[in-house]
């Protein structure tokens, strides 16, 4: 590709709303094109990534078992009302079309594949069935923000499958696990695969995980031990590093606390540790029309972990009381506490409590605390669960080593649905005993555009992007500062050499000076630079080979140009792809 | 591929709403799932054509300097409402998306496209600029039918350059022509490219061709003669065999012809052909707020296009006016002509009336007709066009030669659009000479879901598909009648062969009779059939190579069928594809 036949810009001004290095570098380089809030046109260059990205998953997908297929985007709405999700699904763009039917574009596509799976499949002879697209969603964001990371038309593959049961399913979703870190290791990307929360798409039992990519810009929290454990802070159980608790078995007393509604301020004027208080958190659960109160109950220094409430609760979603409810309950706000509750309420301790432990409470009463609450001995009814929020200095549980915490783009998410989709849609099939079951379903997501945007994350530098070789819009930059005929001759003939021997190179014939052209270079961000400089040239008859990534470079003869490069991509595509095992020798010796 | 792990099912029913055998065996081969009406989900074997078919456009359009990149198939009701386009496109799914901004699903991206050209090219010298892409479009059809012939979610490619002259524009647009030649004619299909209406899409003196696949159910008539004429019947200017006038000039004369309002009925009772009378046509002519009459003459039995109409008077659209309009323009539905007019209106002749013949017309007067109306004797002031619709019996205009009809699928058309899109959005580049000018567009698109299916119209039998090599979803039919062990570890051992040699293969090892085997493989239509049978191969250890497009067959020994296969599927593929002049011999010598 000559630049100067190319449909290419770039751009020094970041745009005002490009807050991450892969909006403001994508807009920069010219890989996209902003047509309206979350919608990116995807460049020449840019596409020619995302089509490597889809490549490598279809690789990927096809060896692990999955065959291809494309569902429509635009679905109708009788497919949603029959799984219950019509009005559940909050992102989806949801219309009327011209013949006043009820569609939407499609956030998802669990219905869909079990209505095609419904069509053809009757028995379990024919499971399990695995099968993937690589297609366009949307959802309907209100603040789509951090350019591709975060658009609401995106490309994303979605797999799904079917099984008889849960070892089968297990399996499958082992193979799919193993596809995935496949796909994250060709590409050379520092990732982990976290536990994480199902949220509304499965129930809480089944296996989950997030394969999140490492960027300082990652919206998620990741809590990781050098032990191995990974998990979604959403879903991260750890415990506290020891504790000294307060063993005095006294009386409960009420000490005046007037003003003092934070545990802050109650452990300030009182002298005692956070940890030595309890937090009383009230919380309705709301499941359909059904609604419960609860009292959740942690270490005075500890955060509740909202997902884990619901999920014990096993509710719909949960939202924190309002101060009506508070005053229904006969609650005074700031002065919550487990003991002596005017009406009656389920109590919650959270496992990190000491139950035989003092505690510092709520007393009930305005401007009140009680002093000595031991809640073995001072409650009637309740009930333990884990509820509170990991955090940098807890343990893991199983190794006893400190948790530390990253950011983490999600670029995967793996489900076990289990029969959640083909209950709701009434689709079964005969099992081996002429007995009808509902298949038990995974799904099986990756954002293939995210990936793109998450790899720029994770490999950008001051001057611009630095792919890795596996989905790099193009091999090698040829950057030419060439005067004289000979020189542009020798230029000429290069750069149909390197097409000749298959090398994907972008080739800046453009008039205009070094400065402007290495810019460029350096911000589209391709492996290889290759530079023939008119007076470099002149000295001693060779081409400059730049590595983007580190900036080593080496001296090459003209003839030689072909051959020097496609060894070297052949070993910087084996030094970036983690699936291989037996690296090279890094052929500049460093890096 | 092994069909005892494939996710395929065929089916024996015709769904009711399958008109076409496309649509029919598309349905019953399992290559497409109904989500809804319009929607067709693409399923595995159905994406594997679609894909081959992308594979070919996309090869042809880079051949032809086209860049590709993708735009967003939902975009910004602004863009539209820049064009003038958003009130117009009727064919548009248009809604409010959660911002309650207007955005719609494209149906065809000229808006996009300029404004991503806009941001970027500034001048001449960036032109002439060609970009494509293949995406999924959406046209909210009232009554989508035939299945992906006319579905309202599709794959297209659509293509759009830029230029600073005409003569740039003329040239790319027969580079274009050539690409779209190459894809069709790799494909194997008879299609011919036919001189079209540009509708709304450009002004009416741009060029503009349409593809047509030669097929009995497309929906658009041909007007085609020996000599290579070929036009849309929309479009097409021929001339009628010639005529015997009446020549006789006596002077206009009333005659009585009560309730004969039909020129069948006036004819009939005057003794007179048909083509000695006029068939008067009051038409509204449409453009924005602006309405104006016109009195269409044509020979008693031609018909009118109302295309050339509405393109001859430059108007948006036009209506045949009602019968309030014709009492308001004091005009007697039947009896209309265009002597002793009572209100003014314009007159315009279609150029096959001898405007020196005599002529039977309306008299303006009920139950009353004239006879010895002469057009250039008795009319004040009147004008000459095109007006009438082609037909089989007319004549080719340069060869004299007659013209036939044929039916075509529209599989490509391609437009000049001169500086519409620029203009209307007010985008301009500096030319040689410093001046801002509107570059001029050509906009090209090809319907890749339709020419699969429209492939399937052209090449199937009573038994199902007969796919041609270059888009058929694999490439053999491995179809397996094996009882002793022995047979079955040959079947095994061949189908790795097969794999290895980089045939694409589906293996039916299902638990089947042959006749289910055979039927299933003949609807799929892959181009040949291994078959491996129990029976023959015990008697003389061979298998039999069956060619799908007309039953020829061969046998070859079980070491050779790798080999064999690479062969035929590539002199087959030869065979097929038009652009290969130096053909291959038969090797089943024949056909």
């Amino acid at each position: 590709m000559k630049l100067s036949r190319a449909f290419w810009q770039t751009y020094k001004e970041v745009p005002a709303d490009a807050e991450v290095p892969s909006h403001q570098l994508m807009m920069r380089a010219g890989l996209i094109h902003k047509s309206g809030a979350g919608l990116y046109n995807y460049l020449p260059f840019g596409l020619k990534s995302i089509q490597k990205v889809e490549r490598i998953v279809r690789e990927e997908m096809n060896r692990a078992g999955s065959q291809e297929l494309l569902m429509t985007m635009v679905t109708p709405g009788e497919l949603w009302k029959s799984s219950g999700r019509w009005d559940l699904m909050t992102e989806m763009l949801k219309f009327k079309d011209k013949r006043d039917s009820d569609v939407c574009l499609s956030p998802t596509n669990e219905e869909a594949i079990v209505d095609i799976f419904s069509k053809g499949v009757k028995s379990y002879k024919e499971l399990p069935c695995n099968l993937y697209q690589v297609n366009t969603k949307f959802r309907d964001e209100i603040r789509p923000r951090f350019g591709l990371l975060r658009s609401r038309e995106f490309i994303m593959k979605d797999a799904y499958t079917f099984h008889t049961d849960k070892a089968c399913l297990d399996n499958i979703y082992d193979e799919m696990f193993k596809a995935y870190e496949r796909i994250l290791m060709r590409i050379g990307l520092e990732f982990v695969a976290v536990k994480a929360d199902a949220g509304a798409m499965a129930s809480s039992d089944s296996k989950t995980h997030e394969f999140q990519v490492i960027a300082d810009t990652g919206e998620d929290d990741l809590i990781l031990s050098e032990s191995g454990y990974a998990a979604n802070i959403e879903k991260a159980e750890t415990k506290r590093s020891p504790l000294d608790w307060n063993k005095d078995q006294k009386e409960i007393s009420s000490v005046d606390t007037p003003n003092m509604a934070t545990i802050e301020d109650v452990c300030n004027f009182l002298k005692s540790p956070q940890h030595h208080s309890l937090k009383s958190l009230v919380y309705k659960g709301v499941s359909g029309d059904e609604e419960t109160f609860v009292l959740a109950m942690l270490l005075g220094d500890d955060e509740l972990n909202e997902l884990k409430l619901n999920s014990y609760l096993g509710t719909d979603h949960i939202l924190a009381a309002t101060d009506n409810e508070l005053k229904e309950l006969q609650l005074e706000k700031g002065f919550i506490g487990p003991y002596g509750l005017k009406k009656e309420l389920k109590v919650v301790f959270d496992g990190e409590v000491n139950l035989d432990a003092s505690y510092v409470t709520g007393a009930n009463e305005n401007d009140k605390h009680f002093e000595g609450f031991v809640p073995s001995r001072d409650t009637k009814d309740y009930e333990v669960c884990s509820l509170r929020t990991a955090r940098v200095g807890d343990l893991d549980i199983e190794s006893g080593k400190p948790v530390y915490m990253k950011k983490g783009i999600e670029a995967g998410h793996i489900f076990q649905l289990g029969d959640k989709y083909t209950k709701s849609m009434k689709v079964s099939v005969l099992d081996q005993n002429g007995k009808t079951i509902h298949p038990l379903m995974g799904c099986y997501g990756m954002g293939i555009t995210r990936v793109v945007a998450a790899s720029i994350e994770q490999n950008h530098d001051d001057k611009g992007i630095v792919w890795p070789v596996a989905i790099a819009p193009a091999d090698v930059h040829f950057v030419v500062i060439a005067k004289s005929d000979e020189t542009k001759e020798i230029a000429e003939k290069t750069y149909s050499e390197l097409l000749n021997s298959g090398i994907d190179i972008v080739y800046d014939d453009r008039k205009a000076g070094p400065g402007f052209k290495f810019k460029d270079a350096d911000l589209l961000g391709l492996p290889f630079q290759l530079v023939l400089g008119e007076r470099d040239f002149k000295e001693d008859g060779l081409l400059k080979i730049n590595r983007r990534v580190d900036g080593a470079t080496l001296k090459v003869k003209p003839e030689e140009v072909a051959t020097k490069l496609s060894e070297l991509l052949k070993t910087q595509l084996a030094l970036e792809d983690n699936t291989v095992t037996d690296k090279p020798s890094d052929p500049f010796g460093g890096a």
